[in-house]
């Protein structure tokens, strides 16, 4: 049986390894729909919840760069619960989360939102992933998408 | 001398995987530098070259997807090649490299074409690169811009 050790071993790490790729998808997938679930309720603090509390989150909406977090909170407060404006409901679609090592991911996936007006503005996103110690945070958001 | 043996050894890493991760970073800033270059020659084969020859490459332009290589260099040839269309000139811009892991990294830019016709159509992306047997590449690529 000796010589099988090291081919068994292997396959025990390999599946370890595929458990924790695994799990990570998962974690990954939760910080998603629990923004889905927080937008809907319109809770924007919750939904901010989802990305890196750092100066160095970036997001890059259409053509437009943010820097930072509360610059990020901020924008999203002035666009979608500013005066005249509301939140409308968001529905995430075609989530393809990546693993691009142990401690970090990459997700595409589509945004579709329902207006009040009437309007569905949507579009299609990239999102950069890292493990924090406090789990998995986006630390940079491309979004681009049309009305 | 010798309990200093494990610090010096740590020094000794610490400076080889700086060495390794500076080493990604040239080389995917070459990468994108090789991109330009061959876009100003009107060298689309060699603009596609930086890119991950697979189908499962992905561009995401604005909210339109298109996935794999060919779909791609077809679209760059439409755009950029058909009849009355142009190329321009391009430069990229704050490109900031970030390594996700010894063989993954995320690439954050600007890009400014110059057309013929003087419009700039300007914008962002976002790149996910990889290590390859044959270098670093390309696998999704988030671009948005206005005209």
């Amino acid at each position: 049986m000796r010589k099988f050790g090291p081919i068994l071993a292997l396959i025990a790490v390999s599946i370890s390894s595929f458990g924790h790729k695994n799990d990570a998808s998962v974690s990954i997938r939760k910080v998603i729909t629990d923004q889905q679930a927080a937008w809907n309720n319109k809770d924007l603090e919750g939904f901010m919840a989802g990305y890196w509390k750092s100066p160095e989150l970036t997001f890059f909406s259409g053509a437009r760069e943010t820097q930072g977090w509360q610059a990020a909170l901020d924008r999203y407060r002035k666009s979608y619960q500013g005066e005249g404006h509301a939140m409308g409901h968001l529905e995430f679609a075609n989530l393809r989360i990546e693993m691009l090592g142990p401690e970090a991911a990459f997700v595409r996936g589509q945004f579709h939102l329902t207006m009040p007006n009437g309007k569905t503005p949507h579009g299609l996103f990239t999102l950069i992933c890292k493990k924090f110690p406090d789990g998995w945070k986006i630390i940079h958001d491309h979004s681009a998408g049309e009305d």
